[in-house]
This record gives C-alpha cells, sequence and structure tokens, in this order.
C-alpha cells in the first residue's frame, strides 16, 4: 500500500534514520541497492522479502524494471521499503521511482538519509564548511547520462569557491581533475579521497588536484576538492592518516 | 572525557540518526543549539545537564564561550553531547569546535546527521537531483562573515547548473535573488521556500527567482532555486501545497 524510499545512509548502521530502522524493523518487502551493508538489513524481519537490485549506475532498463517492481509490491503487500544507499534524492533516482510510483496511484514517502557527501569528510576529519576556507559546498556525480553531463559548467564550478564533493567518481577522477584545472583551479588545491567511508575498512588518501587520478582511485570513493581537504580534526588518538598531517 | 558533536538533523526526531539517539540516550551534558526540537532533547536522560547555547549566527564571543564550555565540561563528565540542528559541519562551526577541542587534548567525535538542505526538499516533494533536470547541488548559507561572503562567485553559481539551496536566508532572500540574477540566472528559475521542513508545522511557497523576497520570508526557512523546485513529487493525498503543481 505504501511505499517507503529510505535513506540507508553511509554505510555505518549507526547513521541510519530512527524512522529508517523502524521502517525497516517491520516491512514486509525490502527492495536495495548494493551498497547498503548486512548489518542494515539484518534489521529486517526473516519473514520479510528482500530483493536485491543493485545495479550499474545509468542502466535505464533496469531502473525501469525497479520501478514496475515496486509497483507490483506495493499492490501486494501493506509496506514496502525501498532502501537506498546514503539518501534517496542524492544521485539515487529517488525522483523517477517517486513519479513511476504516483502515476500507478501508490502513496510513497521519503524518509532522508545521511548523505556520504556529508559524512565522508566527516569521518576523515575535514569540516565540509568553514567560515575561514569554505562558503558552501557543491556535490557532483561522474555518474551520469554523457547529455547530462553537458549541463554542468565546469569553469563554473572550478571558480565558484565552494568545497566539491564528487560522488561515484573514482573511475573518471582523472577527467574530473582535469577538467578542473582546465577551468582554471589551482592545481595545488588539496583533495582527499576517502574509500569505504564510515566503514571498519575506511581508507583515505591526501593528495594535490594535480595528483588526483595518476593512481587509480579505489571504488567507492568519495573525492572532497577544496581547502578544507587539507584538513584533520581528528584527535591525535582517533586519527587514520598520521602521515597526511 | 569525550565530546560528540551529533547532528539533530533537520527537526523531525524521526530524522535523528540511531547513534545520535543512542548519545544523547546515555550522556551526561547536552550542549544544545536553538532550533533543535523538544521531541529530541527530551531523550536526554533527567539527571544530565542541559545547556542551552542557542545563539545569534557569527557571534563570534559566543562560540568561544561555547569551546570554552564544552573544554570545561569535557574535563569533568565522560559523556558531553554537542548537539547540533542538521548536520555539525554544515554551516555548525563543527570545525572550529573540533579545533579547540583537539587544541585542549579532548577528543572529539563526529556524528553526522541529516542536513536539511537535503531534507527539506525531499519533505517538499523535490528530488534534490535528477537525471532530467539537475546534475548535482550547491549549499550555501546567506548567513556568514562579511569577508567570507566575498568569496562566493555569485555569477559562477548562477552559471553552474546544480540545485541551489540556500540555507539560514530568509532575512536576505531579495539580495540572493538579485544577485543570482545579476549574476546570469533566468528570473523565471522555479522557486521552492519551505518553512519548518520536516515539522508538523511545515509550509510552502512557490515562486520564481524574480520573486523571490518581494515578500518577506518566514524563518527559518530552506530556499531550493532551480527546474526541481518546480516538481512536487509527493502523492495526491500526501500533497499539502496542491494549488503549486
Amino acid at each position: 500500500m505504501t511505499v517507503y524510499l529510505v535513506g540507508a545512509g553511509p554505510g555505518d548502521p549507526g547513521l541510519l534514520t530512527l524512522r529508517g530502522a523502524e521502517l525497516l524493523g517491520r516491512c514486509d518487502v525490502v527492495v536495495h541497492d548494493r551498497l547498503v551493508s548486512d548489518e542494515i538489513l539484518a534489521m529486517v524481519p526473516p519473514w520479510a522479502e528482500r530483493l536485491d537490485v543493485g545495479k550499474v549506475p545509468s542502466a535505464g532498463d533496469t531502473q525501469a524494471a525497479i520501478n514496475d517492481l515496486l509497483v507490483d509490491r506495493a499492490n501486494r503487500f501493506e509496506c514496502v521499503v525501498r532502501l537506498k544507499g546514503g539518501d534517496p534524492h542524492v544521485f539515487g533516482r529517488g525522483g523517477e521511482e517517486l513519479a513511476a510510483l504516483r502515476a500507478a496511484g501508490i502513496d510513497a514517502i521519503v524518509v532522508p538519509g545521511v548523505s556520504s557527501a556529508v559524512a565522508a569528510p566527516a569521518a576523515a576529519g575535514i569540516p565540509l564548511t568553514s567560515r575561514h576556507a569554505s562558503s558552501g559546498f557543491t556535490v557532483v556525480t561522474a555518474h551520469q547520462d554523457p547529455a547530462n553531463d553537458q549541463v554542468l559548467d565546469w569553469g563554473a564550478l572550478a571558480r565558484l569557491g565552494t568545497t566539491l564533493v564528487v560522488l561515484m567518481g573514482a573511475a573518471r577522477a582523472r577527467s574530473i581533475a582535469l577538467r578542473l584545472i582546465a577551468g582554471g583551479m589551482a592545481a595545488d588545491t588539496p583533495v582527499a579521497v576517502v574509500t569505504d567511508a564510515t566503514l571498519a575498512t575506511q581508507r583515505e588518501q591526501r593528495m594535490t588536484l594535480g595528483e588526483l587520478g595518476t593512481e587509480p582511485v579505489e571504488s567507492p570513493s568519495v573525492i572532497v576538492v577544496g581547502a578544507v581537504a587539507a584538513l584533520d580534526l581528528r584527535p591525535h588518538l582517533l586519527a587514520l592518516t598520521e602521515d597526511a598531517r
């Protein structure tokens, strides 16, 4: 009867919301992405149906199949949770699923989540904004439709003066760096790459924009570009990357 | 001994994280901002000390006093929660508090929260990103140091092609609209103003960028600028603003 589009947060189960946990604990069906952790899926009742629709980003046909699946299950069950990594509307195609459900006359409610765009820098000791170093932040993805890629003005992005956060950018890290430098961003702009953010396997690399992508970048990573990426405000004992400071 | 900088989320207590709720439920002291709801503060044990440090943004002396307060309490108690609206690093001065705690040799851990920049559009049926209408999003605040205000390139912001989210922008809404239009953004760009987002008192207004700020904007509001601000993907029965569709 109702589909809840729930943001699972960045990975750490403790960063799931209370509302998200409550819905997971009583849902009849959970339709989840690839990156949702086993610890979070363990909150689902044993009798509930679990459907892993982990997919290659930008697979249009797969998205249509997911929409159909959600409509089908919503017509047969009371509580369907569509569980997405991070937040449903931060490159999660939540809008497309909402539109499909609405067209089918099905109630859908979005439960926002902690985006890895916000949590990954924090987990690496980086303040996303700072009175002294950043007046805001911009979040983009490198995985998107080629047509849409044209919409983003990389020159404007380079000049903007906000912290830049790139999600799903591992495979195109070098291309992003070159576009930003071509757009006027200094090659010595600090960069942090945070992999498996908020998980026990989290690891980080610090570099300059000129160095970004000259070595392969692991996936999934969040790339932070800007003055704040040089910071590590974690207390000494908690720091993971002593060398980087 | 440890200070936890916890993001309280956008307002709805259900959008607090599991980790945030667990820490609130066992803290000795909570030092909170003005906008944190009573329902969330009710999670704090009755014997814990509650300190409301709600302050006018940009009050530098007040921030120093908060830093001193955190250091003092951390030296006297096991678990101190610094509770901030939204996320601690999204214009929350979390970085300054972390730096002060670190300088005093005190352990501090950030627990990210759901930012109202992400949750407010969702609560109004607006997808923050969309393959077809937005290739990313930029979050800025209108409340910041005058010096830092110069850092933001409004012309670049106008040209960028991402959804723009302005936090704490109610009082300067007209000024923001005029700067964006002067920077080249179309005056008919859709705008949504979401007030008291995710709370029972939530209300919304839809308009164009040219109209933004010609009438007073209530506080606290999140201002969303861009093509997606014309959307309302909530199901019919749940929609708050029938007229806007």
